[in-house]
């Protein structure tokens, strides 16, 4: 393999270590592990998982789901609020794999009825505390309706929670929206049965003890991001992707690089570190990989431009035409702007491609 | 055409009338045209352009630049630091194809010379304010140099400029931004020779004289989007790409509508106005497009995810698998996420695809 522009990388063994653990937290806990495939949209990544005991995944689109079905996948929630305009998609897809759709409205669930053509299960979405898309928990009245409105076509499964709000929270409080998120959806599940359905990588990685929910579908921790770092789930060595950008120019005189890799290799997601803004973190790479210790921040970036502050030591070492490696900020979004990965020891990894 | 998913929809006569009024004022400067093509990726929309008297573009990347090389463009310059790494690549384009490269150091263009095997120009791109990458334009005895080492196969062009920090600076300041560069350029051009290139997208639409410049480079004002609008480029009506978003989830009692259309179909770029996120900016579909007026505001995205927070009385007017139209902040940035294009018209419009 020659790297001649922005790649990602994938560290294999990083990213099977970080699915033995969780895989090994779930087992601990008693609930099954229902991975996201939103970070790696990859059948062969997917592949991965399955040595684990994994065999259910979950999608955030109808198309994703499309593809792990083509992969083998045969037991797939879509975790996204039901689309009815692509019922005709979910129903094609429902007559070779088990496929759950959520619900959060009695007008989501009645076009569900009246518009899917093959049995689907659903889980009834809650809003654990983050306030995008679900159910308040206490409109009881709402969720009883929706559970017994589950027919043999369109069947209630659970409850299903994401705590999207612990990406913003600080760490102390990670365990608090844990307890919280299990003792909401375990009074719905006592009240009207089915199973819990939990997930969001913060607390999954933090939480030692996962008992409570019967299903993880938390996704980013195969790769870990610099995001994840700064929450606190994982440590840098865990980030199992890096984007190997080339350096296209040197400017000395303010402590800065310039690399092949912008907004459309790396997202322009970026945090807010000590009132500066960080879009990457550079590594040094080597032949099989890249060294942990971070030696520059990404401060800037355009469609393809990465501007690098790194200190003059670390300048010095690099020449045009040198690879930086870079660790994304959201590990999700890069690996989207993707066409394909390659491995750390050089193969080519494929992933679903936007056509 | 059924739209069922994120789907960017673009006004092919919103195009062609930005088209004509960028190619009027070049006209009207004496300057050639010479039109980015990294907002739009596609070989068709560069199609548009050839009825205005086009016949030269600007590429961001080698492998955009080979696949408008590929659609019959004969004229590229490569608008972003000549990457060594791609040598192989530039030579083989410059075998069918007059290319231009960008040099901004000493070290880039002996390496250009070492490793090109056939025939390019080069630019040398100053940094006429933005400090992203360019040559200072005090370094005479450097930019000297740089202009005497032209040779027949690495031949020295003329000074490229990119305006990079009208972006960012209030719109009373444009006009003497534009005077800056154009006075900046123009004393390198008198003492060195070669032509000059201009271009970004807020000077370029909002002077009305653009003359002191040989060629102009801009690009986004094919499409423009809200990030435009807001540094006053354009007017609301003249945006001609729209998101068209599936709604899928409706929350009354915080003014929010939940759209399947996120960070991945739209990019994470947003503006901050009046202490507030926006994301994109929701208007109404039509048969046959969008109308201008703004509805309301994607506060929040995530991957698939876009909270539109809209006043009441609009809520009330939508229901569950309408769609919902978002202009973009950045549209060059939504541009590189889809697989195509739809036109208002319902024709499919095919783009570069990341395989």
């Amino acid at each position: 393999m020659k790297i001649t522009k922005p790649t990602l990388l994938v560290n294999k063994e990083k990213c099977l270590e970080n699915i033995r653990r969780m895989a090994d937290k779930a087992k601990a806990a008693n609930a099954e592990l229902r991975p996201h495939f939103k970070t790696h949209h990859s059948a062969e990544i997917g592949e991965w998982f399955r040595k684990f005991g994994v065999s259910k995944c979950t999608a955030s689109s109808v198309t994703m789901a499309q593809y792990f079905a083509a992969a083998g996948w045969n037991d797939i929630t879509i975790a996204f609020p039901y689309n009815p305009l692509e019922s005709e998609d979910i129903s094609e897809i429902a007559k070779t794999t088990s496929l759950n759709i959520l619900i959060e409205s009695e007008e989501s669930l009645r076009l569900a009825n009246q518009l899917i053509q093959n049995p689907v299960g659903y889980f009834l979405k809650i809003d654990i505390g983050t306030h995008r898309t679900g159910i308040d928990p206490e409109k009881l009245a709402l969720i009883e309706s929706l559970v017994q409105s589950s027919t043999d076509k369109v069947k209630f499964k659970g409850f299903l929670g994401h705590a999207g709000h612990t990406y913003y929270s600080p760490k102390a409080e990670i365990p608090s929206i844990f307890a919280d998120s299990v003792l909401i959806l375990n009074k719905l599940k006592s009240k009207f049965g089915g199973i819990i359905s939990y997930g969001d990588t913060p607390s999954c990685s933090m939480i030692p003890d996962l008992s409570g929910v019967d299903e993880i579908r938390a996704g980013n921790f195969v790769f870990f991001d610099w995001m994840q770092k700064e929450i606190g789930s994982c440590k840098t060595e865990d980030i199992s992707v890096c984007l190997a950008s080339p350096v296209v120019a040197i400017h000395e005189e303010r402590d800065e690089v310039v690399v092949f890799g912008g907004g459309v290799h790396l997202s322009k997601e970026g945090l807010e570190e000590n009132g500066k803004k960080s879009f990457g973190k550079a590594v040094r790479l080597t032949t099989n990989g890249w060294k942990s210790p971070v030696i520059g921040n990404v401060r800037k970036i355009s469609q393809e431009h990465g501007i690098v502050q790194m200190p003059a030591a670390e300048i010095a070492k690099l020449k045009l035409g040198d690879l930086l490696g870079i660790l994304p900020v959201h590990s999700c979004m890069a690996a989207d702007l993707q066409g394909h990965y390659y491995s750390t020891s050089g193969e080519k990894i494929l992933k679903i491609i936007k056509d």
